[in-house]
């Protein structure tokens, strides 16, 4: 049997490409005419709605609040913060104007010139530590934990469909605190819950640590990251917790009345997850038949698939479809009803079948006359082969329906995390270092060798000598390792803790 | 018993201050640094977040996808269709730079200028018509039914919290039909959705009618809107549904194959709602003593307030708080559990209820030791005086909550309808008319007539006459009156409808 596949090309013969095609097929996005910008389409859309659901509830039940802030920031606000306005500079979509005027030669120019021009936010602490800053009196109004739903605009160059887009959605999270202690307990706990969104939701094995210097949020005492491997062995920053100390509350003025009655500057937290999470999410998953989406994050589990050879079959084949999707949706899984679709749509059912497959719905459902007269259904899953069919009578399939998922969800976190596992590698030598960066086949420039976990010294030259000579960059230092000795194995300097690097999204 | 309120100044004092004042109590937001936007603070934001659960199961339910579109529309695109674009020119901000560089001076200006500059949309019309027109094929890619939740800008000299913000939160939704019918009968349902928000969960009384030409939407065939009485006897409109007719699928070119196999454009309608709707609710229902929150839209129905006299009491009446607010928050109120807090901060009982009195917090319930021993609650409701006790039993409450909760409900919504219908007069002629709309006590410049129902002939020079001499516009022609024939209040021509006319926000 010839093994074809719905996707062209494969992830072997063109990753990146294979990815665009992935998000084509199963309809989830598409590039606008907007340069850099892109449409969410609703099945994209979807899985973040889902995301949002998830992490609204965790961010509720760790104690924070929705709120929401001006998408502007004035100019002087943003320089407020030296280090800060210095990274977000080459990437500010500025608005000078605040009109259109039909010209001499009768076309629309802008007009109105403001006296000072705003920023489109790229991030929002300079104008929430605004806000802040009249909030905060006393120890008695902290910690003051927020969180913000919101657009985020960065210009862009070079843009790729989730993964780097000029305009993002994403949720930041904006706490102050009344010592450092809290305030960095803060951001690790904002981070497992980056951690556990990731790993239990979207099925994904995370390494969560500390960024070295080099790759800190600008302005930020510590950043700390979650990274997660693709497929082409590549790590995708997925959501980062910064650790801000007293940096941003000095250039906002959040000042608090301590305990003892003193004035001191607040200690804060950000925080953001972005819809990057769903470019993670395709990339860790699918196959070369598309995309695969995890049960637990997918907005519709099942999909009913009526088998029709006549027009008098179909009546009966499509009430048999309603009844068994109601008993369905009676069922609960991860908190809410099952999510199940009947394709009644015009055409064959292998043409529907493979619909689904590219669009990733964990569980396909046959229903024909055949299946009614002898009672029993046809369940493939998406995450085994298009033709590995089980046959189940009804009940039973209600019954087990739940475990199944259970099954699937698990089943391809699994799969990622030994992935995972076989290309994460411990680099003892500078040879060692680029040899396992440097692509073996010429083909395939995109294969190497994953994530290299080895001693480094962070140093600045060292980092920018990496990312110039492999593209190559330090992701992070993994929390799990305690500190050891050794010497770094690009240096040879000191070096006293282990770090991650790989080539990154 | 002299009168004390908590808010100052009344109602009757004035209005538009005391309207600022309940926001100010209530802590639901504040005006931004950023020129014309607005901050919305955690208790306002729950509002919204109450909406847009509504709102968006509303959409759901009446077959709607959500997607998301750019932030940015080239200005080539706005121009489109010049109408709209007319409509909108004057309060476009402008992108018209992409990065800040240091000048000479050191300072940080707009860099990397654009070579079409981009308007933050003040609605997307043009934006997700470009979509559309790729999508849209066939027939059968019809009806296309899609909502989009969004921030949109429309430059704005003078600003109000909620109610005219330079930026606002909104949904907007864009559909695209076959036929003329259906997209027509499709813009009246979704007016049918904002009428049921309004009405059944924000117990606000709409007059649901069609704008005259000169309110509609630029660009659109017809206007549909909800305009809703405020305490001031002014009109708010709400939310408006539009039917776009053709105008809109020729500008973006929405073509579609009919079924006959012809090339047709779509005719398309879109509709939209803001956060302007906190803003009619906060003037339709709050008192002199601050804000009070229809408990169907409220995040929280409860506020249990310990009592506490010495400190020995305190941990008996606390865990005596927490027995009883999980008792609650078992109840299931509006298909979600009951929303209970326990305000146990330093302070004393008394401090606390004018705290949640401001905050418009449907019941509070005050909890001692007395009320302990006694096996007695004393139970006040926000839309009672505030010393209006009620003592219950325990479990006789928990078995009657629910219907208390009823009962406020009921009680604003029908408040509300009383003080639309006692406010709303048929108006005969034009003395009558300006009569109506002067205000009776000069002291009192925003009291006037209400609601003016009279014959009109909707010719533009008589709107801008009563726009300028008495500040008063056409608010719509209620979709519940038949047609009439008669003579136009003002210019005595042929009319063949009633329109309602009102001072507007």
């Amino acid at each position: 049997m010839s093994k074809k596949n719905a996707i062209t090309p494969t992830r072997e013969e063109n990753y990146p490409e294979w990815y665009q095609q992935v998000i084509k097929a199963a309809d989830l996005a598409e590039h606008s005419v907007v340069r850099g910008c892109m449409v969410i389409k609703p099945w994209g859309y979807a899985i973040w709605e889902n995301i949002q659901k998830v992490l609204d509830r965790m961010s509720k039940e760790t104690g924070h609040e929705n709120a929401y802030f001006p998408l502007f920031i004035p100019l002087s606000f943003l320089e407020k913060e030296a280090e800060h306005v210095e990274g977000f500079a080459k990437e500010c979509a500025v608005i000078t104007h605040h009109r259109l005027e039909k010209g001499p030669d009768g076309k629309l120019t802008p007009a109105g010139e403001l006296e000072e021009p705003l920023v489109v936010r790229p991030t929002s602490e300079m104008i929430i530590g605004e806000s802040f800053s009249r909030w905060i009196q006393s120890y008695r109004d902290l910690p003051l934990l927020i969180n913000q739903w919101a657009n985020v605009v960065r210009w862009e160059m070079r843009t790729r469909l989730f993964l780097r887009t000029t305009e993002f959605l994403w949720q930041e999270g904006h706490t102050v605190h009344e010592t450092k202690e809290e305030a960095e307990a803060h951001t690790l706990k904002m981070l497992e819950v980056y951690v556990r969104l990731a790993e239990d939701y979207l099925a994904m094995p995370v390494v969560a640590g500390i960024k070295t210097a080099d790759e800190r949020f600008p302005g930020a005492v510590e950043t700390y990251t979650i990274e997660i491997m693709m497929q082409d062995r590549k790590a995708l920053q997925a959501g980062t917790s910064h650790f801000l100390g007293q940096n941003f509350s000095k250039s906002c003025e959040i000042q608090f009345q301590t305990r003892e009655g003193n004035l001191e500057y607040g200690w804060t937290t950000s925080w953001g997850l972005s819809t990057r999470m769903i470019g993670a999410m395709i990339m860790t998953h699918s196959d070369d038949d598309g995309l695969i989406l995890p049960p637990k994050i997918a907005s519709k589990q099942i999909v009913l698939i009526p088998v029709i050879f006549s027009d008098d079959q179909k009546v009966e084949v499509l009430q048999y479809c309603e009844k068994f999707k109601k008993e369905l949706e009676s069922i609960v899984f991860n908190g809410e009803s099952l999510g199940v679709i009947i394709d009644d749509r015009e055409g064959r059912a292998g043409e529907k079948t493979w619909h689904w497959i590219k669009k990733g719905i964990p569980l396909r459902i046959e229903i024909g006359p055949r299946e009614i007269k002898e009672g029993k259904i046809s369940v493939t899953r998406r995450d085994k082969g298009p033709k590995e069919r089980v046959f189940f009578k009804q009940s039973e399939f209600l019954q087990k329906v739940i475990s199944i998922l259970e099954e699937i969800q698990k089943n391809l976190f699994n799969r990622a995390k030994k992935f995972q596992k076989e290309n994460t590698h411990e680099i003892k030598g500078r040879d060692e270092f680029f040899e396992f960066f440097t692509p073996k086949d010429t083909n395939n420039p995109e294969i190497h060798g994953g994530f290299a976990l080895c001693h480094y010294s962070e140093e600045t030259d060292v980092h920018e000598l990496l990312q110039k000579e492999l593209n190559v960059t330090a992701r992070c230092i993994p929390l799990e390792l305690s500190h050891e000795e050794g010497s770094c194995v690009i240096s040879g300097k000191p070096s006293k803790r282990k770090v991650i690097f790989a080539k990154a999204y």
